[in-house]
């Protein structure tokens, strides 16, 4: 272990392709191919050279890589959906447009971990970097974009966040603790919160948020009104249903998206209950939509279109050796208050 | 000009890079570069070496274009905006993505023609084709496409269909024929309609079929119940406005989008007037939040989905030398009647 081949010391000269190629008794071609995510290689030989590539913390040159008269970002959603997703595109596609660099756009079909098919397509297109939208790459995943000197930044995050991965948020705890004092502060005492999965830490932020906003102001919470769902419309109607179907139902609901709210809106709706007047709702996102629906929606507004423009211009950086400070950015919420909530009624 | 030299007569070999080259005086790296859409060749150069690809109608070889390992599909929007192009991004999507084909995005930022630097980023990036939505170019930009054997599919027309461009729409006449014949049959005999700008093909047709419906249940149109607009939600609010201060205000109004018919339904809102007792309104497209809001809208389903999946699948043929057959294809609307219209109040 005290050798001096390049290819066997990260402290030594840095390995190249054909050190690796030599060290594996494998051609130039074959390493090659499997650094451009080339689907002709044995499944086994690719395991060993990605190997390789790892423990010699193999970095390729990037003045060396891909097609930068036609630069690119990859933009991936875990799922493309509603107008949210238009949000965040609409903020990288300006940001990356204004600097002559095109958008590749996937989604992983409501998987929050992409497959390696993926991978392999961003690895052969050669992207100046990767924009993850609420999802996240396994480690072997992120070895591979770092040996390909392809640098990536998470927008949003759907569980703990990795200190190394630099990351554009906002501040869900703060939104959820707004929305929540509003409701209070306009004399409600049974709220209810319906979040996005539980596995996912911006909704257990916003969760805490409602919380803290209910011991602010000395106020108990009934578990049962707290309530863990997905973002979809289809989520916010069938907690709304259930929520106000209950004797003891409550005058309000704070819901995880403006998408989830309509859902509400709907099941108050078939049950006869006037929002705001009898149940007021709370959105988030603050998507375009939310000013325009009846009632149109109290929200807390997340700014998806400077995130996204945010978590660009990190990436472009890091595709020019500038490291981003910090590496970790959370954008403010704030709440907007419009015409679902009000006083609830007197009882 | 009767010489035999390649590079003068179409009728004769094909012209080829170096052919062309000599004719201009120029170098073969410098045609090269105007092929790749390369900024650094001077405007003039350029504009020769482009004039001399379209007098030889030089057509590149595929198999030598571009990285196929990493095939691309460009997507081009004149806007990005609502949950309108996420459903026309989720057809191209699923469809390039089972093909292993990545698909770039790009918006024009409200314009209808494509500027030359849009263009020049698609020569350099080489894609199998280019989806146009809503937009087309000019004759000068698909020359260029056509001499670098990119082909181009247009979804949905913004004008005049060109008869040697391949196009996928969606039958607009039968659509605005279907939602007025609804509201005509419900008893209706002030109905308006709000459409998108008059110099958009779809826009015309939509209001021809609402003329036709007239005709035939033989009731007059009043002309100024006859708007044109644009699709957002902002111009139905402005129009449902104007025809609902009206003294003589219709009973029902036929919005142009259900963008548009949220606009309408908060203007109806604002002014008092209940949906659909007093007023009926009818959407258009079908977007999946035309199920949630209040009331739930009846609207023209538009298969935008599958709209957009068919002219990638034809996108891709073309690349592969297979001429779609037919060249230009028609989806069919269908009204989908939801809770919005009933018949008008009694007078």
């Amino acid at each position: 272990m005290t050798t001096t081949s390049p290819a066997d010391s990260p402290a030594g000269a840095p390995a190249t392709i054909a050190s690796i190629a030599a060290e594996l008794g494998v051609s130039v071609p074959t390493v090659s191919k499997v650094l451009n995510g080339r689907a002709d290689v044995a499944a086994d030989t690719r395991a060993r050279v990605e190997g390789a590539l790892q423990k010699h913390q193999y970095r390729r040159r990037t003045q060396a890589t891909g097609p930068r008269s036609a630069p690119l970002i990859d933009l991936v959603f875990h799922e493309l959906d509603s107008a949210w997703s238009i949000e965040i595109i609409k903020g990288v596609r300006r940001t990356a447009g204004d600097l002559g660099i095109g958008t590749v756009l996937s989604e992983l079909g409501g998987r929050h971990r992409p497959q390696q098919s993926w991978l392999d397509g961003v690895l052969a297109r050669r992207p100046l970097g990767v924009l993850l939208v609420l999802s996240r790459l396994e480690a072997a995943q992120q070895h591979q974009l770092e040996s390909r000197s392809i640098p990536y930044v998470v927008l949003d995050t759907d569980g703990e966040p990795q200190a190394d991965v630099p990351t554009v948020g906002s501040n869900n705890w703060m939104g959820g603790l707004s929305a929540t004092r509003h409701l209070l502060e306009l004399g409600h005492r049974r709220v209810a919160v319906i979040s996005g999965p539980a596995d996912v830490l911006c909704s257990r932020a916003r969760i805490d948020g409602f919380r803290s906003a209910h011991d602010e102001l000395g106020v108990g919470v009934d578990p049962s009104l707290v309530r863990y769902g997905d973002f979809e419309v289809e989520g916010g109607y069938r907690h709304g249903r259930e929520l106000l179907d209950r004797p003891d139902r409550p005058t309000a609901i704070f819901a995880g998206s403006d998408m989830q709210a309509l859902g509400v809106l709907r099941a108050a709706r078939e049950l006869g209950i006037d929002v705001p007047r009898e149940l007021s709702v709370v959105g988030y996102d603050d998507l375009p939509l939310a000013a325009w629906v009846g009632p149109a929606l109290t929200t807390v507004h997340q700014p998806l279109v400077e995130m996204a423009a945010t978590a660009t211009r990190m990436l472009v950086d890091l595709s020019r050796g500038v490291p981003p400070k910090p590496p970790r950015i959370e954008l403010q919420t704030q709440l907007v208050v419009r015409e679902s909530t009000t006083a609830p009624p007197a009882v």
